[in-house]
């Protein structure tokens, strides 16, 4: 793959895949991927809270993982389902991620316009798919939703 | 241990330990705790780039992830020898820590200040033991510690 053929939406894809293999597993749905300047699928993941026990594992940090250790992130996406939280914003601003992609931030507004104001790239799709699984998501997990979003309230 | 007996220098050695294992095993030497409210140790970790090739492990996230699942952070500690960078700021901010301990910032100013701004109850205690390590650290493995922050100039 190249960057001339790896349009947003196909990027997006990559991540929708991980988002619904974790709602099958019964996780919290949001994936994401790592593509290189040139395109290339560098990692992807998604959120692995109930999987793993782990609530380290984002979407983004772990596709960010999975691509391993790097000498540096210029030129690269990150592509992601939901609008990032405050936790995976600082991550894509602190390793120089040039390009976010965000498939919805209807069901929550992350930090992707502090990243902008930051010098990052930023698309959001507005997906309805993006939206729809997410929405279904919080409605029968709300608890669960907020335990992943560290609200107590 | 309660919140009571348990000193913030006390909290730092706990992390101080987990850095100097790191050192030790030819890692970068940064630890970091979780202490709940109750001043228990809820986990505890270090930077694990170069020892799990894992780049998603910075000594806070390792602590946090050691920390397990929990419905909220309210009242927790986060103790780190170093500043904080964007990524693990933007991880106190989004699970709402509710208060900082840095072993130094001399070395590498993290967002710290930025998390104080935000209502983050934050202490730097300048140790020179973390400073020290620190700075015997990026002399030896400036290429190393560019890449553990992202720093690709």
């Amino acid at each position: 793959m190249t960057s001339n053929v790896v349009s947003p939406a196909a990027m997006l894809a990559v991540a929708l895949d991980e988002a619904g293999k974790g709602y099958a597993e019964g996780g919290i749905p949001i994936g994401a991927a790592l593509f290189g300047p040139d395109g290339r699928l560098l990692g992807r993941g998604r959120n692995r809270r109930v999987q793993d026990g782990d609530p380290s594992l984002h979407a983004e940090t772990a596709a960010f993982r999975d691509a391993g250790r790097r000498p540096g992130y210029r030129g690269t996406t990150m592509v992601t389902t939901l609008s990032p939280c405050w936790y995976c914003s600082g991550l894509v601003r602190q390793f120089g991620i040039s390009r976010l992609i965000v498939g919805e931030c209807r069901t929550f507004m992350g930090r992707h316009e502090w990243l902008a104001e930051a010098g990052v790239d930023v698309l959001v799709l507005d997906s309805p798919e993006c939206a729809a699984l997410m929405t279904a998501f919080i409605a029968a997990e709300p608890a669960l939703w907020n335990e992943d979003i560290g609200d107590e309230a």
